[in-house]
């Protein structure tokens, strides 16, 4: 059965939220409509698949090329759901900056993966005389498709994350960090979206990732998918039990600073919230953003900084952008995935066709005139 | 112009969100779908319209009939956005519990209307030894349609707000705190709804109270009214610029501790979300929760209190019946605002008979069948 | 008995903790050593005595002399203990500034205070359009020696305080806000304090101002003072309960924004806890922090703002500065205040002749040598 | 130089803070003075001592002796100072309860040390299905004697302390995660202290375990060590800094459920206060609280709860309690801390004949008499 130890192909292509016509809200994404339009924005995965039982992976997300312990960028974490092993939290919002790349993984996996990317940091040209580093590292729960009491990923897989992180496009669904996980029932994994304001809003970008593993009533732009797929959650139905988390990940080149951040953040909940979740007591929602603007990075320890960052009331095109993105970013995490098999378990993805009916049936992708 | 001194007779008659086939979620509402379905609470309004420019009020909401301040329920207040004037958060969330009624009005008029509530209070039967009393009054800013700078409402509207206070059936719309509101660029206001749980997740009931006097870009069940209607924020348009406030009210009769109704309460801006806001900075979002059970209800200074409450996982059902009632809730508000005139501006009630076209286009209303 | 409806006339001469040797910390003080001392910082008080039983009144601190609305400082509220009337808190957070002057007063005149400031606020040059204001009104209550039932302090009183501001030494014990509030079971007050960092730390100053009105077991640098006077909480004493609150203000020219403010703000529970308080459950904590330099100063509603801000590592002294100074301004606040009587009660000065005495048994005031 | 390899002899012997007459508060202590006062509670050292370079260790606490997973009790995280790794801090405030033991260590072995602790769950009986697990895992940094960059605190280590754990007397000072730690420029370590509420105030319990790392100006009951010692922040000197950090654990046998768990917490920040820390921005200050009180333990995934609880009015004497214990905990780490050497430096214990002449100075120890 060596096809069952891949992640197996697809029944149908998968293809991402816009080929469907799913393009949620009023601004407009950027060119790869993924989280690397943020400019400098670095993504790798590495997916693990082993044997019968191990779906697994790990995914990087780099806000720039530099030594990011050296150049800081400003970040905050929003907690939605604290049900959540996320490393690295109390220390983004105490001093407001990132100082690692962000990791996304497996539950029970976040540990090692925080101390291999502590080792690797370690290993940096300049980090000699460091003695403290705060990893980011998430996580969502693949123990359905993944023999997660083995804690499967370690120093060589997230070498391998951080090697291959690129920018351009970013490789979606069942892949990195989503390799095992489940979202509305169906397949989830990984997604990702951008919006790009107007030049007259600031012309800023927003990009968003997520890792999906969670779940309640499935609606997409508003269609009834989850129920007329008969897969929601609270119901007699036991494939779908609306738990579950996820992970959302801003990014954007606006210069924000940290308690500006946090606000982004949080707006990502209501993207969360227009794909039909209402974020059950099991899902660890988190969400990490950044601003990767020159005029808001610091040195690592300076003694003052000077930042130029904007208004409190220039933010709310901002905020509408993380909406918009994190509600796509979601769409194709189930769209992408495809069909997976471990751990004596098989979680399809979701049917496409069926998508499409539904969508048409209640018009979406249709042109809204005024 | 005696007629523009009034609320004016809405064009078309105004119904609620069941009427147009708006029925989001899947569990269904209570008697009255309403917060009063939950038994014990009570809403009373005082609607303001004075001369050319007051158009404003007040709005009661009373956990249960008897002494609030000596028979408390617990309670949690989650701020989504800070940007407003809520009186009592830090001392709801501190104690976790609330000792008064929760009255909803004007921006400009929380002080004078927290500091009658405080009057009436103290004159109830065994307050005389009372020095210390947190009055929880929330409001969002109807200044548009109100000459707010006047800070009309006080002693008398408080009063008459309170006594008019039942259970059964809510009046909603340009009523009470909706007088002079606005969402979505169109007129605003209180809109309430409910939903039962199914016994077998417990038969609880959540009910929902807003005042609506926000925006972004309205989206009924997903159908894009704003869009169809040209009236959205963060474009062209000068009408609707996605500012202003919401509050939102969430009782329960579910018995649940003070840290899990702050979790329900932080569920309700899901369903804000799911309506079109990405909460703007203008836009102070703020989330009021309690539960009427008896089992979790506090005599004042206990010095030892038994509760029986929900354990955590079992919250996850109230917790979509909350993102449910909220997006019901707003869209009643919508739907019964008439249009209002006051301070030299007009603002028009929706147009339900377009409102009913772009759901007919997007099947909101049809029966979705797996 | 006219003597008895004013503040009566100390036992003996009040003086500053310095007077006594309690210079607590390794920092020196400032020239006026009060909040004052933050240059642009004035403070006002209005008194409010009245018949046998209004004993108390406003203070207000105005971060500076211009329009404290158009003009904004950068400010954070830390809340050790929510259990009190604080308004305007979750604003101050949001947006990361204050818009207003500080007021504090009694537990159930802050809504009075509110209303009143903001009607004063609307009267300045260039509030016309202007719809939404965030008051900042704390409280202590000061029930037993204040009808405060009768909610006593209002317009007048408030117009009062913002006239009298001014630079310059603040006047300090029972007046103002502190005209009738206890601590440690001793007549309390207004109290003051400041520290000037060396050059090398970079020579800012911070000034702290308290309301004192709790309790705890009462000890000055250490010395057992509460134990000695037989006057502490938790023990068969009836006089002193260990309950009351206490609002801190502190004010700093370093150039510092709303995330370090907010550190800066926690750390005054530090000096808080030193003079013996163990923040009881009636006991309302609450800090308010905001920076004068310029160099953060924002005009209201600019679309970007450019701060020079200090690094995190530099903040350390500045944490301990704000720890000696709230320190001190609470000892200032015992010391200075005078035995008032009123509401049918007499709350007596500390005894500072027996205080002496304790000082002096435990070395404090004598020089220390390496 | 195998002297150098272990922790050396002490220069005297060490003592705890009592037998110098330090005995801060109102309240008696326990029969152990120590955490392990409180019913069940048990502590475990490993301490890891290898070549010139290795002085680090691990320190378990374990709430009672059973399945902790399985049979919960109610947590509460505060975080005074972010500035630092604890991991699983959202989700104990999230569900409001600990499912694990809590392990403190070494900075960078959070993580090893984490993973081995779930490892170790894992392997309990009734574990099988489990694919969630939150380890409690605190820190401060000995990379001053510790080679910190090697992470050598593992698997074994982490066995070795939970195999240790026992109630009975708590071994202080440069053992287990106290083995290389540094306090206000002298040797820190473990300390320990409780306090025993007099039964009109419930006779409750209530333990305080610390890891002291940190710094400032030292006091001891007020006595000004640091500055007689010469050894203290903020100035000329470089040996002591100000900077690190401390971790603090609380335990008590009072039914308090997670929100009031939160405000004990928060009051051990008064205590650390009292010792001479102003929380320096390098210092990550962490407490987490527990009850083990039967009557508020949990079931794992019990669908209802009854709970009974103390009224927050009944918290204070709590509170007093813990800042009590928690100011004893320090003194104890140090003066019963030896001096270490390792990773080419030579951190000295406190000198405890001139600690008791300051205190002699300062008449601490001596008796006090109203």
């Amino acid at each position: 059965m060596a096809d069952e130890k891949k992640a197996p192909a697809p029944e149908e292509k998968r293809v991402r939220a816009r080929e469907l016509g799913v393009a949620p809200g009023i601004f407009m994404p950027g060119p790869h409509n993924g989280i690397t339009d943020v400019s400098g924005v670095r993504v790798g995965h590495a997916t693990v698949i082993a044997g019968d039982s191990v779906r697994t992976g790990v995914t990087a997300i780099l806000p720039h090329g530099g030594n990011l312990f050296r150049e800081r960028v400003p970040a905050a974490i929003h907690v939605m759901n604290g049900f959540g092993k996320l490393l690295g939290s109390t220390q983004v919002n105490e001093l407001g900056e990132l100082e690692s790349p962000v990791l996304l993984t497996c539950t029970l996996c976040v540990w090692r993966v925080a101390d291999a990317l502590v080792g690797w940091m370690l290993e940096q040209p300049g980090m000699e005389d460091v003695r403290s580093i705060n990893p980011v590292v998430g996580e969502t729960n693949d123990g359905r498709l993944n023999a997660i009491h083995t804690r499967p990923v370690g120093d060589k897989e997230v070498r391998a994350a951080l090697a291959q992180a690129s920018s351009g496009p970013v490789v979606e669904g069942s892949v990195g960090a989503g390799t095992g996980t489940v979202a509305f029932g169906w397949k989830g994994g990984i997604g990702t979206s951008s919006r790009v304001l107007p030049k007259k809003l600031g012309g800023y970008t927003v990009g968003v990732l997520v890792q999906s593993n969670f779940g309640g009533v499935l609606q997409v732009m508003g269609a009834p998918v989850g129920k007329a797929l008969g897969r929601y959650a609270y119901q007699k139905d036991v494939v779908e039990r609306g738990d579950g988390s996820i992970m959302m990940v801003v990014a954007t080149d606006a210069p924000v600073d940290h308690r500006n951040l946090r606000r982004l953040a949080e707006r990502a909940t209501l993207g969360l919230g227009r794909t039909g979740s209402s974020a059950s007591n099991g899902s660890g929602d988190y969400v990490i953003a950044f601003s990767t603007a020159a005029s808001v990075r610091r040195a690592f320890n300076a003694e003052r900084m000077t930042a130029e960052t904007l208004g409190n009331d220039t933010l709310s095109p901002l905020f509408q952008a993380v909406v918009e993105a994190t509600e796509e970013a979601i769409y194709n995490s189930l769209f992408m995935a495809s069909t997976v098999s471990g751990n004596g378990q098989k979680v399809e993805a979701i049917p496409l066709a069926r998508v499409r009916e539904v969508l048409r049936q209640h018009g979406v992708g249709q042109p809204v005139t005024p």
